[in-house]
């Protein structure tokens, strides 16, 4: 009560693009009287009775939608019931002196006074506790816990609170000498090589055969985007899948790559070939372990960021770190929630991407890494939007990147087969990002645009 | 009309263990009258209005159930989206003459004349080869249609029908050069090693590398349940999942290992410990193609036909080849859609394997087969259970193995951890298998009555 529900819950339902539907006022519609009246003509137990059936109502539907349940619904055993079936549910956390402050004198049946409020607050907190999968105060807050994402200043040292039963960890070596995880662990670390050269199918087939977790194990990733996305898959395929909880300690990877269950490794042919879908039942996001990360490592990171600003309409890039990571870190799991198998919505989250791929290959993956490709082809994307560049210019300053132009031209070509004249791209528009078809040669020119002569 | 739909629908609902709506009952049961009368009182569109009213609510529920729709609710738009947005949709195939006989008569409103009737049958046939993503005429057919199963001499020649797209082909030598599928496909078939030697992570490693597909591609598995199985993990991990179709060629495959889903590859460690749930878009089964079977492969399938007969209480092991198949995929397919993960009810299809996996090992995987395996572990299972043994002494006539007693005791006991001196094994009841603890001593006697001196 009192903690921002319908406010919070109508955003929410924004973010993951679902219909939003406030219990009390459901009943409310379907009665024709106030939450006040009813309980002053059926007492409490007559309102909590019809909750119950509306709230039984609401999540047995096949088709998704956000609900905001009343503070008092979880004393009924079958909504509690339903909730941990039927729902990923929240607990919206507030304090009992700001609950009171916002609850009393609004007509609320429950907020009379304020020892009964206090008292009521105290006996609900251990029913919370039992159905809520996890706990928020916003709605990017609501939006990370429904995706199993804890954002958090050191979150990383409560890391056993979140990891479960036996566990194995895959880490890198550099990772595991900065920040030793205190972790239970059923076997010595898995030390993988550090960057893409973990991705490869040579690492996942030594991990199949080092693993010694049963189908109740965890596997722990705790590293950057390719340690995750390695051991993301490992897990996926070990025993057909194994619950992974996956610890990024790069920016890339706390706003971006650890986000979302797409997990790969490359082949000889291309990059992420071979994957899996396969969401981690945790993902613990510490921002306290960027301080050790090198410049030019935040720098890759701050391209994804600027990326997701661009995205999401907000100036993320110009937060403090923690925020600017839980910000990010919320946008990409909403997206990711809303389109689990990347079938549409989720691929506006290449904005820019298609030019940094192409100048990538033209470098031969060498001479360029990904986050100043990525950030080359923000301008890309943007330019061919017609949107201002400055926002990329001021945080990211990319210089044009000094790769064959015919091979990246090719490369871009192999990867968005033309259709009459016509590539496909992912732009931007004043909704956020949108897949569109441009003129060929509107995008030759525009990548041609970003490279050095 | 008159096609079953309420006996046969009663049927799968027991099948998949769901409820069963008859949507008319339903309907009568809501307004109190008979459909004659609601026809009678609001004519037909009043009926239809009523009809999608209800099709879309109980279409609605995130709970799944059995629904039976007569055979008008297709001719509204509303009724033909849901049923293609929400639900597997089996069309009850009958002739129009059988049709006839059955609802004439009968009190049916739109079955008052042979004239009309048979105008009506014939204007609905687009309709529901609109909305049908399967056919059938039984309560198995439904089953095997909603798990995109086709069992039918000579759907083998039919392959192309079901393989939409760009295709590439997975398969062995020998079945290729038995069984030539006439598809066009991308590239040349990728030619497996037979038997368990394609099961490996080289195989699926050379099958990443080689596929041209792209996303919307299908690759075809054509052979036995090792082809089904690495070809099945490699279509479920490159690019991270495409689809795939199943062709078993062999008994164990059409009766078992290509149904359900599971696709593994083999480790030096252990069988299967690597793979995906994947359900193929289709498994097509041809047991005509069983034709040129060695009798020691037929025998190999044999095991796990006794095996589906005594889990389904049916002597599915005495019926002709096509119907044979035919039953025994049905029941793998409904146990398979009950529990697509393997949670629970799906590892009753273990029957007699954790003894028979205990004599695999104890032989090394040398000298014994895995069917002869299943058929001792049979017995055994059998014997624990209570219950005669005549099915599979009869039919599959097993000899004790002749394996290292202790090496396979220490398998089981790896394979099945004990709990205060009991093993988990399944049983045989009379409703079906099930899950039960065994006193060590008794499992560590049934298993050595299996093993020749």
């Amino acid at each position: 009560m009192g903690a921002g529900k319908s406010t919070i819950g109508a955003e929410v339902a924004k973010l993951l693009g679902r219909p939003f539907v406030d219990l009390d006022r459901e009943i409310e519609a379907r009665t024709g009287a106030s939450v006040a009246q009813i309980f002053e003509e059926r007492g409490e137990s007559g309102f909590r009775a019809l909750e119950a059936e509306v709230a039984a109502e609401e999540l047995g539907h096949a088709a998704l939608s956000v609900l905001a349940l009343g503070g008092g619904a979880v004393e009924t055993e079958a909504v509690r019931q339903a909730l941990t079936d039927r729902a990923a549910t929240v607990l919206l956390e507030v304090e009992p002196d700001a609950a009171w402050e916002r609850s009393r004198g609004k007509k609320r049946p429950l907020a009379r006074d304020e020892a009964s409020f206090r008292s009521l607050y105290e006996r609900r907190q251990p029913l919370y506790a039992q159905v809520a999968g996890g706990r928020a105060r916003d709605a990017d807050g609501v939006v990370l816990a429904a995706g199993g994402v804890v954002v958090e200043p050191g979150a990383f040292s409560r890391l056993a609170e979140v990891v479960e039963g036996p566990a194995e960890l895959v880490s890198d070596a550099r990772v595991l000498e900065l920040h030793p995880p205190s972790l239970a662990l059923q076997t010595p670390p898995h030390v993988l090589r550090s960057g893409e050269e973990a991705k490869t199918i040579e690492t996942v087939a030594r991990l199949w055969r080092e693993l010694r977790l049963d189908r109740g194990g965890t596997l722990v990733a705790l590293g950057g985007g390719c340690v995750t996305d390695a051991a993301g898959f490992a897990a996926a395929t070990y025993l057909r899948g194994i619950d992974w909880v996956a610890v990024p300690t790069t920016l890339v990877g706390q706003v971006d790559a650890a986000i979302g269950g797409k997990t790969a490794v490359n082949l000889p042919e291309g990059k992420n070939l071979v994957g899996a879908f396969h969401w981690p039942a945790s993902t613990v996001i510490d921002p306290e372990l960027l301080a050790t990360l090198p410049a030019e490592q935040r720098l890759e990171g701050m391209a994804e960021v600027v990326k997701t600003g661009l995205l999401a309409g907000e100036q993320l890039w110009e937060l403090p770190d923690a925020e600017l990571v839980r910000r990010s870190a919320a946008f990409k799991t909403a997206l990711c929630l809303r389109d689990p198998y990347d079938r549409g919505l989720r691929q506006t989250l290449n904005l820019g991407h298609t030019f940094a791929h192409a100048l990538e290959a033209g470098a031969e993956y060498e001479t360029i890494t990904h986050g100043r490709a990525v950030a080359l082809g923000l301008l890309a994307a943007l330019r061919l939007s017609g949107r201002p560049t400055d926002a990329v210019e001021e945080t990211l300053a990319p210089e044009p990147a000094r790769v064959d132009r015919e091979r990246a031209w090719q490369a871009l070509k192999r990867d968005k087969k033309s259709t009459g004249g016509e590539l496909r791209v992912v732009l931007l528009g004043d909704e956020g990002g949108y897949a569109a078809s441009a003129p060929e040669a509107d995008v030759r020119r525009a990548l041609g645009e970003l490279i050095a002569d």
